[in-house]
């Protein structure tokens, strides 16, 4: 008889976004007559911009005759797109990256889960607390994370790295050396940041310990602040221990049109063996390329006009964020993050736990939010708010949070 | 020190495809004055019809305002294509398949090389020989198949189903039980087929030793005989022990544009555990969903016209294949498949091994087709050619080969 994986077992209940979902279709079904406001899951609200429009039409009207049809797609992506890529985010920043480093993916959650799949079974991971969830259950699906206990909500065999307002939610370097540490910076669902002087301490850490960093830069569009590393290749030394994901979805509104890439550098290796050909063959294997449209969508990205037209969707959900960071001091909370993020990190009021206050808000303000608790441990006490919705929606929720 | 997923380096060589593609372009830089003619990889060559184009213009559309803008999918597919393949594959061949049995997905390659997690790491494969690289090699990644013998191009722990002209290209029931039975029909790459009755065996075969039948039916397009079946849930019993995987690519030229879909059956389990719930998972933590454009073209192929231009299409590669059965046959080769596939598997003439005759097919007539023994052992001696170039370089390919 044939037998699971047991790991997927292990889990406990299902994928955070999947338990909102069905919380909020409930709350829906009971109450057809309220308007609820969705600041919860990190989903973008803005159209794509024209730029990328007219790359679409382009690219579809490319796949209708049979002398500019795109069958089977380059395994690691076009050159078109990769170079792209290096030219507009790694060049400019003096990050010594090559158009043949990146490789081009369908979104940075398939990347994030898949990259733990190139090491050994028994890689020891840290990560933050609180922290994106794929992160770690990808890892418990692959037998990495030993036994869950259900009253700390922790791993037996992860390192966690809390990240609460006592340490600017920055995590101290670990005790224990990890093979694997997962870094996202501008962070989800803090919102924090690492100056490059930080992030630096990390690399330095990791090219003397031998332990590799996932560095997840999907929110460094919304940079604001001088000091803060874009990239983790900005730092010295980060080509011998760092992998970079990046995302088109937060950057350009790509979160229904799929679009990310990943960066591992060719020095990357443990012994002779470089991490490099190691993903290459895992595309090769198991991924056949993102379809030619969506790649096109992604070059247009960089165009003049494109950048143009990000810069000013980007700017339009940091004026949200500040409306949210406004509303809540005003509102008597303290809250974080949203300078350099599109996440603003909340604590509860009066001792509620995450999900409480998710409960309290869903119903008393028809405002969805997601509880801290389930990005971790730490997150416990802790609320995200998402910068992602409309201006006039998230002014109302604010609205209706000042009254609450 | 990190340490790497051994298992990746056991992988004899690269990805199949990848080396051929190496061996056309040194030989096109060698020879930049010859015109090659592929019929090598399964790659479509005929634009997306008019359906098509229509629905993913208009699916751009929608992503440009608003009102109409598509962020994150639903993790298994938006309900209106689910329920189009339900509606069109499924009831008119009397397969009881729900649309929540069916999981939306970016292709068949990646879901192939997905689906062996979610089963466990000591799991028993076994495969027909010769087989589509990604099943095995996938099981390689993932540790399941042993060591590797070079000699005999075998894995140790992999049970090895012959299929020649001497069975007809239909595979013996293994003596030993194995836990996951791979099988793709029609079949790439010998183009051969099951009969309900032959695919009944192993479905009954399946329940009684509680094996699972990895069902790839990514040709079920080309089928033209009336006692072939389209879908294991055709057989009585399919239910308990299949899973289905599906594809766009070759009956709607998607090789670019990357959409397809796996079936698990509520009723497949293990013990309590249904398979369902745990692919349900993994595609909740490790995927983001196809892209709304995409599965709004994968709605089009399922209109009354989307229907209708693509049964032009693939009897525009069917007539290929007639052309290169019939072209092979006057020139005197033993071949095979091309009724119900696109796929023509041929014997080598004069004792040529696969690679030999690759070489000697580029170099002699500029034609690239695949070599049988990259399929595997069994598929040694053998070649493989496509229908899906255009009819005017099939025609000049099977000219230039008449002559040699």
């Amino acid at each position: 008889m044939f037998k699971i994986n047991e790991n997927y077992l292990k889990l406990p209940g299902s994928y955070l976004f999947s338990t909102i979902g069905k919380k909020v279709a409930a709350f829906t079904k009971d109450n057809p007559d309220k308007e609820i406001i969705r600041l919860g899951i990190g989903d973008v609200t803005q159209p794509l911009a024209p730029a990328i429009i007219e790359a679409l039409h382009s690219a579809v009207d490319d796949m209708a005759h049979a002398e500019t049809f795109h069958g089977y797609a380059p395994d690691l992506g076009y050159d078109f797109l990769r170079e792209a890529i290096v030219k507009n985010d790694y060049e400019p920043r003096g990050c010594q990256i090559t158009a043949d480093e990146v490789f081009v993916s369908d979104g940075a959650k398939c990347d994030s889960s898949n990259i733990q799949e190139i090491f050994s079974a028994d890689s020891k991971i840290a990560v933050c607390d609180p922290v994106y969830p794929v992160y770690v259950d990808s890892n418990v699906m692959a037998g990495r994370t030993g036994t869950y206990d259900a009253k700390t909500e922790t791993w037996s065999d992860v390192i966690y790295m809390p990240c609460t307002a006592a340490n600017d939610f920055v995590p101290e370097l670990p005790k224990e050396t990890p093979d694997l540490i997962y870094l996202c910076y501008p962070n989800n669902p803090t919102g924090a940041t690492l100056t490059k002087n930080q992030l630096q301490e990390w690399v330095d850490y990791a090219n003397k310990n031998g332990s590799v960093i996932i560095y997840d830069a999907a929110y460094e569009a919304y940079i604001s602040q001088e000091n803060v590393p874009h990239s983790i290749y900005e730092c010295t030394g980060a080509r011998t221990c760092a992998i970079e994901l990046r995302s088109f979805s937060k950057n350009a509104g790509f979160t229904g049109t799929r679009l990310g890439f990943t960066v591992i550098p060719k020095e990357l290796k443990c012994g002779d063996v470089s991490l490099h050909a190691l993903w290459a063959r895992r595309h090769g294997t198991k991924y056949n390329g993102a379809p030619y449209i969506v790649q096109k969508a992604g070059e247009a990205v960089y165009s003049e006009r494109g950048k143009a037209q990000l810069r000013e969707q980007v700017a339009y959900y940091m004026k949200n964020a500040a409306v949210i960071r406004e509303g809540l001091a005003e509102a008597g909370y303290q809250a974080s993050g949203g300078i350099d993020a599109p996440y603003i990190w909340m604590q509860t009021p009066g001792g509620m736990s995450s999900w409480e206050f998710f409960d309290y808000l869903l119903e008393k303000a028809n405002v969805v939010g997601t509880p801290g608790s389930g990005f971790g441990p730490s997150g416990e006490g802790c609320f995200r708010l998402t910068a992602f919705g409309t201006y006039e929606n998230t002014l109302a929720a604010m609205e209706r949070i000042r009254k609450l």
